[in-house]
């Protein structure tokens, strides 16, 4: 198998806390994370919480774009899955800046790995699952 | 920030192929895993490519389940993202099981973290993001 996607989680810290409510700004700003990445965007689902937090999930061609929201800890969890070679990190930074983040970091696994992946050095804040193969 | 959600990937390896392009199949499953973690449904969005391949994402009160398939490689990419106290773990056995996988790897990553979390000795398969603090 090859190595079929990236996938990158990122926690963004000490966010704007005006945004971080609003359904539609969050749905804006998940769209132009798909787009910057280069994403071509097939379905999606948001949910507004009471009393206050919002989800919300693209499904892209190349698989998903994700944030959740946590207004009372300025805190959104973001996860970019993306195949056919996109690079998922332009799409944390965008989503960044639109939470006007204090504070980001991120994490990369790298998705359906071939040995050769899994053999490499890669660094320390990539993550390969899978490390034995037969 | 007291830690807010646990974030398991998995990759499940050797799936039965005639589950992994059903549309339908593959959203009765994930509801199955959502009710197996004890979440609450609150959106969803399916997508199905061609020539072949399934996306779905459940949308929950405590934040997301994922499936991807390329039944191509024989493989599902799946993450389930908890808050609240819920293990996503029995959700990935069950999605494990339902699409016949004959090997899966899974790593967690804490999300939210707080300090205390941080300074923690984990196991191998853990991965906290967040390890600095000011």
């Amino acid at each position: 198998m090859n190595t079929l996607g990236r996938h990158v989680l990122a926690e963004l810290y000490g966010c704007s806390l005006d945004l971080l409510d609003d359904l539609d700004a969050v749905s804006e700003h998940l769209r132009a994370a798909a787009e910057s990445v280069g994403a071509t965007v097939v379905g999606s689902a948001f949910h507004r919480y009471a009393p206050q937090g919002v989800s919300g999930v693209l499904l892209i061609a190349e698989s998903h774009v994700s944030v959740h929201t946590w207004p009372e800890a300025r805190y959104v969890a973001v996860d970019i899955f993306t195949c056919g070679g996109l690079d998922p990190r332009p799409g944390i930074r965008h989503l960044a800046r639109a939470f006007g983040a204090e504070s980001v970091r991120m994490h990369e696994v790298v998705r359906g790995t071939s040995k050769d992946v899994s053999d490499a050095v890669l660094p320390a804040d990539v993550t390969v699952i899978a490390r034995d193969f037969e």
